[in-house]
Parts: C-alpha cells; structure tokens; sequence
C-alpha cells in the first residue's frame, strides 16, 4: 500500500467539494496554491466558465483529472429517451476533451427523479433494465472516444431519486454483461461513502480488479448524519476505516488518485484555503 | 396472494407507529376500536405500564403478537458482555410472557453506539462477529423458552449506529450458520423500507422460505426524505412497491401478519384515530 504520509501526490479534489467557495477557475488556482495535481470537476462548473477556458487552465496548471463528474441519469420515460442519449455523448466528449481519465456515472434512480416530468414509477427494476439498455448503447460511442466508463454504485438511500445500482455487485455484474470478454472501457468509481457497509465490499473489490477500478472516492461517515444528501464528512472526523478500504483497493491493483468528494453543507460555509489545507492534512493521516 | 382489499384480519400495529400519542394500554384501546386484531409493542412501552398489564390487556382484548421490539445490539466492548446476554435474556422472557410471535432484533452496529460507553471503534467486521457469538448464544436461550428469532436486516444508513446486518443475503447466511440442520428458531423480520432497494430481495425471500420468514413490516420511503430516523411514510405515500414484495414473501409461504411500523415526526403529531384509520384504509388499498 502506498505511504500518503509525507506528500500529496495522489491527492485529486473533487470540486464539488468547494463548489459555494467559488467557480471552476478559482478552484484551480486555490488547488495550484495548495500543490494539488489532481482534480475532478462537474460538468455544470465547467460549463460556467466555459468548456474550452476550463481545459486551458487545467492544462496550464498541469493538472491530471481523475474523473469527471458526471455522466447516467439513463433512466426516463420514452419520451426522454433520445435526450438521454445526446445528454450522455455530450459528456463523453466533454471528459474527452478535458482528458478525464474516466466519466463517472450516476445512472439514475426511478424515472420522475432522474429525469423530472417523467411518468411515475415504482419499478425499481424496470429502472435497472433502462441503466443496462443506455449504458450498453453509451458504451460505444465511450470506446470510440477513448473515454472510460466508471459506474458508481450509491448508498441504498439513493435508490429511489438518485441511482438504482446500489452496490458493487450489481455494477460488477453489469460491466460483466456489457463487456463479458473484458476488452475494457467500463467499470467502477468505489466511493467510500457509499460501499463502506457493504458486507461483500473486499470480496467484490477483489473480483473487479485492476481493470475495473477506475476511480477511487473518500470523504466520511458521520453519526448522526443529519442530512441525507450534504452532511458527509472529512476524513477522519466519521466511523469509515479508509485504509483498510485503500489497501482492499490497492491490492486489487488500483494506483490512482484518491479524489475527496465531500458534500457538506459545513465545509461549503469555510474559506477554501482552510478546506483544501485540511484534505492535504486528512489525506495523509486519515487516507 | 391473499385479498387484503375487503378487511384487515391481517393488519398488525407496531405500537411505536403512535407512541407519542399515548401509552401501550390506550393504544391497545385504540386499536380495539378500529378492530385491529395485531399488535407488536415495544419493550419500553411495556416497561412503562407493567409486563402483568401489558399481558392482561393483550390477553383481555383478543390481540396477537405479530412481534416484539426489540432484542439485540449485541455489540459492545468486553466490559459489557454480561449486560448484553442478561439484557437479551430478559427480552426473550418478556416476549414469552406476552405470547410473541417472534422477537425482533436490530443487531447493533458499531460498539460505541449500540452499547454507549464502549470503546469507539470502526470495525465493522468484527462487530459482525460479534453479533453471530452473541446471537448464538441467545439462540439456545430462546429455543427453550419456545421465542423464534427474528433478525432484522437494518438500511445500510443505520450501518454505523443501529445494525451491522444491513442485506436479507446477510441475515440469512447468519441463520444458515447458527442453524445449519434448519431446526428452527431463528429467521428473518422483512421490513420493506430497509430491503426495498435491494437487487436480490426477491431470490433471498425465495430463499428463507416459510421456515425463516417470521415478521413483515411495512410503511413507505418518501422523496425527499427529510431525515434518516423519523421521516417513514404511509404506506401509498411513498415509492416502494409494497404489493410486490408482499407476493414474493406469501410465495415463499408467509401467511401472517403485516406489520405498520411508521417512525415519523409528522404521523406522531396526527390524533390516534386518524393515523389508525389511515393505517387501516391504506392497508386495503396499498399493502
């Protein structure tokens, strides 16, 4: 397992993370003061500056960015089908132009939350059966641009407005349907957050493998959490053992960055200076 | 399927549904009054008005036990090891005393906040082993006293505080491994807002089978969900497709009752009538 404790050379921000501290450029440039190399920016951040801007000042600082975020909400009624699809490709080429090394995927929960206006359903596997169908369709045109696709399963508590690949036995067995004779260009993003409870989570790391594991995410579990979707913490300060999940993650052959990605109503009230200062801290002792 | 639509013979009322509206002896008033023939009460509600009453009034007014709430949190450190099987046993004797179905059980998750006091930890591996000794152990106790277990999967966001057990897959390897001969006494409590999520819910159902099947409880996940404790809804407010999860578990061979359990600040503000009624309307219409 690699030593973080004397530097910070795989440390990626996830901008997310900072997002009410200011736009994509201030972001990267807080970053460069801080000796960060690696970022993760969203797709609406990088539209707000511009897509063309955001990859010059990447490029400028000599960032690499280990995801970004992000792709999916594949699941709709018919009439949002073709939407769906052109949404996709579009962030496809986007990662692609900004040299993401992969296009993390939220692939949606039960339609009228993914993709609001849709007709109402309680089919959680009818859900699933849309992820696999646009997946498998976004798959191609992904390879074609070189472009990794990281399906992210979320915490259960998403399941309903959010992502209906909840663990990563269910995306591991997606990859395997979708890319059976693993030629590559699909995997997973192992958040932390939410797969530190999963019983299977060493076992499935294990069977994913160097091949699928394409992004690594950290932040923390708090007790109590008081907000479902902006009370996650730094790490260090929740109940997740993330080194023994590193080194699951490690031994199976990942050598990326360890990307923070904290959604905190908190930590988007401090000065970003002191947020990023705090990652650096937390990477090497909590990480 | 059975036809739940023209009565509610099969209707259980978990007492914590209106706690807040009074103690056990007026809600089993209550619940005589809208000719509610199940009750699962819970040991503090108990405590509160005598183990004698309780058992009188239940006894006096015709009620079933569908369950008893709650056994478990076996996690803790050394120093409370005792605390835990004297604690458990007492559970066990006061569900045989009041002529429960089964005792519930919600495992515990991390030491530190299961049993308060123990030392913090975040393994939540060896809480898992502390939870097959524990039960173990309890389960010699209560197949003496003639009390089925019945373990509780909990949501995978009450991992860290409330139980370690968080997939019917688990909760049933745990069974499979204290009971390898199925002799009995020990199964599963399916309560559709902690497993309606889960990619295998329908084949681990088709798994326990009648022999492990020992409660069903049902109330709904709303979206948004406000808060991770007290924000369940009534059932039909929410999202799962609770008459789905119903066929699969009387396929499996399940014919008793269908448990309300509902922690919700704003159902605990309603007048008891009205949330009992509702309870019941929805029942026919929505279970």
């Amino acid at each position: 397992m690699r030593d973080f404790s004397r530097d910070h050379r795989w440390l990626s921000i996830n901008t997310t993370t900072v997002r009410k501290q200011g736009d994509l450029l201030a972001i990267i440039e807080a970053c460069r003061r801080h000796g960060i190399r690696g970022l993760s920016p969203w797709r609406d951040q990088v539209a707000e500056v511009g897509l063309e801007r955001a990859a010059r000042a990447i490029r400028d600082g000599g960032f690499e960015l280990s995801g970004y975020c992000r792709g999916g909400m594949f699941t709709g009624d018919a009439s949002r089908r073709q939407e769906i699809i052109d949404d996709n490709r579009r962030a496809v080429d986007e990662a692609a132009t900004l040299g993401a090394a992969c296009l993390v995927l939220v692939v949606g929960g039960l339609p009228q939350f993914s993709r609001p206006g849709s007709s109402p359903s309680k089919d959680i596997g009818v859900a699933r059966e849309m992820v696999a169908e646009q997946l498998g369709l976004l798959l191609e045109y992904a390879r074609q641009a070189q472009v990794p696709l990281a399906i992210e399963p979320l915490h259960p508590m998403y399941a309903a407005d959010r992502a209906c690949v909840n663990t990563m036995r269910q995306a591991l067995d997606l990859c395997d349907t979708l890319d059976p004779e693993g030629q590559g260009g699909i995997g997973v993003a192992v958040d932390v957050y939410h797969t530190w409870w999963d019983p299977e989570l060493e076992e499935q790391i294990r069977r994913a493998g160097k091949s699928r594991l394409l992004a690594f995410h950290v932040c923390d579990w708090l007790v109590p959490t008081r907000d479902l979707l902006n009370d996650r913490g730094m790490m260090g300060d929740g109940v997740i053992d993330i080194p023994r999940i590193r080194g699951w993650v490690e031994a199976a052959g990942f050598a990326g960055y360890s990307e923070v990605e904290i959604f905190s109503h908190d930590w988007w009230k401090q000065p970003i200076d002191h947020v990023l200062s705090t990652c650096v801290e937390r990477h090497r002792t909590s990480v």
